[in-house]
């Protein structure tokens, strides 16, 4: 297929991985992008190649994941939406398509991500919140882990909270070093609680690491003042429990005020 | 047993029906009070009857079902509670558990019943609430099914909105007539609506019918004006759409005030 055959197609994406095995493609299991892709494809007729901003993992559910990809110029946004919708449902919702700018890629376009976390804090679990949040049964101190949250702000190399990833030979390892620009714990509603984070980007389990930490605190096991020395240790082992992915949310990716929506052709 | 050996459990049960066969036990199919009742059996020893508050059907959910029976007196409500929560979940949640007077039963001495019906209405789905909403795409006029819901406060023979039970040779035909104090309409967030009412209590898919039929009026289908003559028909084909079991929660069970607690033991 030439080049100007083809547009960039941007998907906005809400799902519930409570099923899934992750997001990103894989052979012989079930993932959010595998089951879009092949919609995407009985659709358009043609293979294609999507991208995700996000790869969340097995369990971890989406409102606003970013996917792009090239497709026929033919395809009408609103009707495949429409389609992928009726072939994806009720897990997958593609909740906007739109033609993007060629040069609009879902994930190195990316410029922030927001994640939410929601922690249901009662000795008894909630059946109707069981697939979207973490229980945990032992009391919180939310203004601890509120305040515990604000050292986590501001730029770090997030190697206590991260899983790092493996060297190949004669490469340089990738950097940890994230620029984290909000995190707060607040409560939704009765014994519900809510971490918002948002960040450049995120490494590997860094958002459930720093969770799982932040609950650690909360239920008095780790000082809110130590938060800073474990992440300036750099030591996986620093950390606490990686929370269960049930109450993880990719909220939102942002694209810096740019504007990659393609103008209406003319 | 003797009765004297035994007393009075009330439950306070919370649950996910997505893939239950409804609330009450029937042979061969996976009901929550089957789950529930082998459940409590196994920590009792010894066969156990218990009813709930209201037969909830198929895909309905519940925050606030209350179950009683009779129980040996040893068993301790704190440790039951435990038992069957680690035993039922994630699915169904024991919310509380405590002996009551002997003549306390779940479903008699109730006095009143509140069900919270959500829908979703937005063009897309949202797959996080994709078990406890009803996905409604046509925009809802809010204001004109808050105001015909108040038309259903008052008593009335609900021969419209309900399945008329069958009626056994010989034996009256059961009366539809129930007093509903409280139907409202209100925005819970974004396009999440939500319907709340309460009645001394509801004949057969009363609230999906009802539900139903003011989504038909905020839909435009049916006149805001004509609920009433709807009512007064006492003719199931007036009545609109029943709405699918997935947005149903029963929501509260009231005793009326009495204090059904049994006193601790002296």
């Amino acid at each position: 297929m030439s080049a100007d055959t083809t547009r960039n197609i941007r998907l906005v994406v809400a799902y519930d991985g409570t099923t899934f095995h992750g997001f990103a493609a894989s052979d012989g299991v079930r993932t959010v992008l595998g089951e879009l892709s092949a919609a995407v494809e009985r659709v358009a007729g043609v293979p294609v190649e999507l991208t995700g901003a996000g790869r969340t993992d097995a369990g971890v559910h989406a409102w606003g994941q970013v996917v792009s990809g090239r497709l026929p110029a033919e395809v009408e946004p609103g009707r495949l939406q429409h389609s992928l919708n009726r072939m994806c449902g009720p897990e997958i919702a593609v909740r906007e398509a739109s033609w993007a700018d060629d040069g609009f890629d879902a994930r190195f376009s990316a410029t922030s991500r927001s994640y939410r976390y929601d922690v249901w804090n009662d000795p008894v679990p909630n059946p109707l919140l069981g697939r979207t949040t973490w229980h945990v049964r032992d009391p919180l101190d939310l203004d601890a882990m509120d305040a515990a949250a604000a050292s986590f702000v501001g730029q770090h190399d997030f190697g206590s909270f991260c899983r790092r990833p493996k060297v190949r030979e004669g490469e340089e390892p990738a950097s940890l070093v994230r620029i984290v620009t909000a995190a707060t714990w607040r409560r939704v509603a009765g014994p519900r609680l809510r971490f918002e984070i948002s960040a450049s980007s995120f490494c590997h389990q860094m958002v459930r690491s720093i969770v799982g930490t932040l609950v650690d605190v909360g239920r008095g096991r780790i000082a809110a003042a130590s938060i800073e020395e474990i992440i300036a240790a750099c030591d996986r082992e620093r950390a606490g429990t990686v929370a269960p992915p049930t109450g993880l949310v990719l909220w939102e990716v942002g694209y810096s005020g740019t504007r990659w929506d393609a103008p209406p052709p003319s």
